[in-house]
């Protein structure tokens, strides 16, 4: 099936004049994660991974991916067929390098010219002199049969009493940010930026809710290019009652042909390369955006009280269904019933699911058991997944949609007693997250300057993780979301107050066991001081750390005071939710140590 | 007479056909502190302090300094004369905005060409569209009489064994970094980088043992432009003889116009436009220096095993002298002799002065008693100097110069005994110094990303401190110096193994007391762990703290721990070199706590 496929789009390289194509993992959207509709690099090489590219040239077809897929990728690709290029191996050349060195000089390499930021083809046209890279239209809407259709969910309208805050005048706040004239417009293709400006949400792509469309902000209205069949009647006069254009999705390229006499201002690393050369042919005045990320991604980050409150909501929402499926976990394994890594993630959905407000996941539940825990991105699945029984470490990393806020937690729990190397890890992973948790900074700190705080204490012990501390999260919205994190790497974006990032550091011990603690916190203000203003963090995810794993001797007293004090909200905020039986449970975990 | 001056200076202007003139504070090298002869602001003006920027048009005189400098310069300019724009007070416009607004378009602005880099040129052009800045060569050297000469002192020549490299060596590894072939050439105008590559140290300049000079590194040969007389004959053969050309100051210019078919590197924010537009007029091509900072700057940053074993020596010196001083404070405080701030800093220099390697002060030293302490740039003088009791917190901020090293120590004393809040706030700062002491960071990390540790604990207390953390520090050589820092700012520069910088969290209580407690921190590798390669510090200035400041219940068990350990070697390393008397003080002093 697969080598039909290849054979497919190795004729039509050979037919249009192409002498490789480049298949990468991605949307028109620069979505995190993409519809089937666009899940080419699956169907043309059978590797299922959620990251990865696929380059096919008239005699060789390869995938590049990085460690966590070699296992995955080997068992999924045909090895007569396919060649995997493992990211990260020494000696393994870049797609750049590859295609650079491996191709005749002037040779042709076909993409997707909608699947490639303008920025982001400029640096691969830098890197690759030799060869001719061109973007075109979508080969597969001629080579796939059958393909999956583009999502049209219905559209579901937040009202301002939801939102925090009216449509009208949120395209007001971008049109005033940009400064846009009659002579001037504005194009954004991030869905999460579409949603949050135009206060609707979607399902079109799986864990984010989103609705595939295209927007441009004029002056004096803003135009929406999605399926209007993804509108009930009400919504759809609501919404264009509020000086919104509802054109469909497809007219969206016409629509960019078809300007005349006016600057179009884009984010270039978020606008593809095809419509860009579109815009160019037409002889438009191109304008790059000005700052760090796009307008409306700088403002979505900042969360207004009523979102801020929806939030505090969907915290509480998601703290009482683990409280009752930590209960469940605690006795199906007292009673020996057979519970796999994978039955967790559907319990810790069907659990959020009986909440009436919840939505869906907000992205694949990570439970790993043991050493399963200490692969990073470790995903269970229905034919492989590892049995739980009552010992030892257990991560779960999972996450909900609900109608009022977005949720992610990281809990570690240990299923027997744990041994003092693993309380002392544990409270050290723990320290960290507290150590960021009672951060106070002055305004102007970013992510980068605060990252050390949490992994401290790994540190001195010679210990660390290989990923970032803490990410941005949307209401309602994408689970990850910029521009602002917590990592090591700059990051010119300031925390200040509004912003809600998690706080997760962890500590991976290969082939032994996996510990991460994850909260959401929310950047508060501090106090007005004579050093200016200064911000500090509130820890809002409402469950409680696993104190039997905590070497108490290793805290200070402040950490304990904090630990203590967040067991006590944690109690408080959810015990009035709870049924007895769960309000005893949850005392015992959050007494004070 | 300054009177005169200004008036000299004003025929000047219009004999010349200029509009205004701006006299800095600096030096054709960008020094810190500059020599007598370049001090023409202060010669102008009247105001003698290490900062502030003159401007003089037809009409007007005006100084622009800094909050530390209001005071004194209105005691010490002619109001008449001059008027002060204080720099920080809302309302005041920069000096750009003020010349671009207050001349006619199209006036004319001289400025001494050596005294201004390139980039700083650049700038102020930029910023002031209306008017003309001409770099000129200095107007001072026909209108001041009297004028001192340009420092002549002994060069002195460090070997090999001191140095630790040959300047053969440190030469060939310039070349190589930038790839010096036979048609080009380097130039370097600072001092410390000339000092640091040639292995030689001056008393040109105070505190900065430099030699006034500049120097071009060619492929085959290096050029060093000082006067000749600097040198005794033996020395001078010795420096020829490692291929180094020996020229006259005064020989740089004609240099420079004679330069034909050559590439000329240069780091454009420390090479001055004067004889940058000398080499524009030879049509010469001029190479911007790719990096953060001039190579022989990151090169000297990282100091090898013998430099650092002569620093580590500097601090036992030091750390000898300061027990005899402090022995000596405490004899005079209890016998009620009468002291002065300005007595401590004769004090501390003579104390450090018995020892027969000690060069000089490396910095004008700070004693502030209480309220003065607070005063953070604040150094007493022999007319202005407040009288020390037996009671509150007396800040001391000083260093030497040794023929092995450079130190710059911060000690807070308090004369009697402090009050709850006095130990509070001398515990957040020590907190602060100890959490960056025993910091442990990859390798990659800067210095940005660690200040967070120093600062908090003060944070956390809703305090804070409004200068950065740390700075470089000169083998026997400069007592600031870059690439690395330790700053809330941006600073791209990795802190690597072979660094020295300085840790110096403060507080200070406005009209109260300021609280400074600075080491000297030598980066060093901690280990090679899975993942990568982690660095660390060792403190390295030997010195105790004030015990009976510290608040011991507010320090968690690893900070009581690392003081005592560190209290111990500082006991350990020093003992060896007391007076039985001064062994017992200092054993009291570095008690376990």
């Amino acid at each position: 099936m697969v080598k039909n496929r290849v054979a497919n789009i190795r004729q039509w390289l050979s037919n249009s004049g192409y002498n490789a194509v480049i298949v990468p993992t991605n949307d028109p959207h620069f979505s995190e994660y993409v519809a089937e509709y666009w899940k080419s690099r699956e169907w043309i090489s059978g590797f299922t991974g959620s990251a990865g590219t696929v380059v096919i040239t008239a005699n060789e077809a390869l995938l590049w991916c990085d460690s966590r897929y070699f296992v995955q990728s080997s068992m999924e690709l045909d090895s007569e067929l396919f060649s995997v290029m493992k990211i990260g191996i020494d000696g393994t050349p870049s797609i750049n390098e590859w295609l650079n060195n491996s191709l005749e000089k002037g040779d042709k390499v076909a993409i997707d010219g909608k699947l490639f930021g303008v920025k982001a083809y400029s640096e691969m046209v830098a890197q690759m002199p030799n060869i001719s890279l061109v973007p075109v239209s979508d080969p597969f809407i001629s080579l796939w049969d059958n393909r999956p259709e583009i999502p049209k969910t219905i559209v579901r309208l937040l009202n301002d009493n939801d939102a925090g805050e009216s449509v009208e005048n949120k395209c007001k706040r971008v049109i005033a940010a940009l400064n846009l004239d009659d002579n001037s417009i504005y194009v954004t293709m991030l869905l999460d930026e579409i949603a949050w400006l135009l206060n609707i949400r979607g399902a079109d792509v799986q864990f984010n809710p989103v609705v595939i469309s295209y927007a441009v902000i004029t002056n004096n209205k803003t135009y929406l290019f999605t399926h209007k069949s993804k509108f009930i009647e009400c919504d759809y006069l609501e919404l264009t009652g509020k000086n919104i254009e509802i054109l469909d999705y497809s007219d969206f390229e016409s629509y960019i042909s078809s300007l005349e006499n006016t600057n179009v201002i884009i984010n270039s690393s978020k606008f593809d390369i095809y419509h860009y050369n579109l815009l160019q042919t037409a002889g438009i005045n191109i304008i790059e955006e000005r700052g760090y990320c796009g307008v409306i991604t700088s403002m979505k980050a900042i969360k207004n009280t009523i979102e801020l409150k929806g939030i505090n909501r969907s915290m509480v929402s998601d703290g009482v269904s683990l409280v009752k499926f930590n209960m469940w976990l605690e006795r199906a394994l007292h009673e020996n019933v057979e519970v796999t890594e994978f039955d967790i993630t559907r319990k810790l959905h069907e659990f959020r699911m009986s909440c009436p407000t919840f939505i869906g996941d907000s992205f694949n539940a990570i439970v790993g058991y043991k050493s399963n825990g200490a692969i990073v991105h470790y995903s269970p699945t229905a034919e492989d997944s590892r049995k739980i029984t009552a010992n030892g470490f257990l991560l779960m990393d999972s996450g909900g949609q609900y109608e009022y806020g977005t949720t992610d937690i990281t809990r570690t729990l240990h299923l027997s007693n744990p041994t003092d190397k693993e309380k002392t890890d544990y409270t050290l992973v723990l320290k960290g997250n507290i150590s960021l948790a009672m951060a106070v900074f002055p305004s102007g700190t970013c992510g980068f300057q605060l990252d050390i705080l949490a992994r401290q204490h790994l540190l001195r012990n010679g210990l660390n993780y290989m990923h970032g501390t803490g990410h941005g999260i949307g209401h309602y919205l994408n689970v990850h979301e910029g521009p602002q994190s917590i990592r090591m790497d700059y990051n010119p974006v300031a925390i200040v107050p509004g912003m809600v990032t998690s706080n997760e550091p962890g500590l991976y011990r290969v082939r032994e066991y996996g510990i991460r603690l994850e909260n959401i916190i929310e950047c508060v203000k501090h106090s007005d001081s004579e050093y200016g203003e200064l911000y500090k963090f509130q820890t809002i995810t409402l469950y409680p750390f696993d104190s039997k794993c905590i070497n108490i001797g290793m805290l200070t007293t402040e950490e304990r005071h904090w630990l203590n004090r967040y067991h006590a909200k944690v109690f408080d905020k959810l015990s009035q939710f709870l049924e007895t039986e769960e309000r005893f449970w949850l005392s015992n975990k959050t007494k004070a140590i």
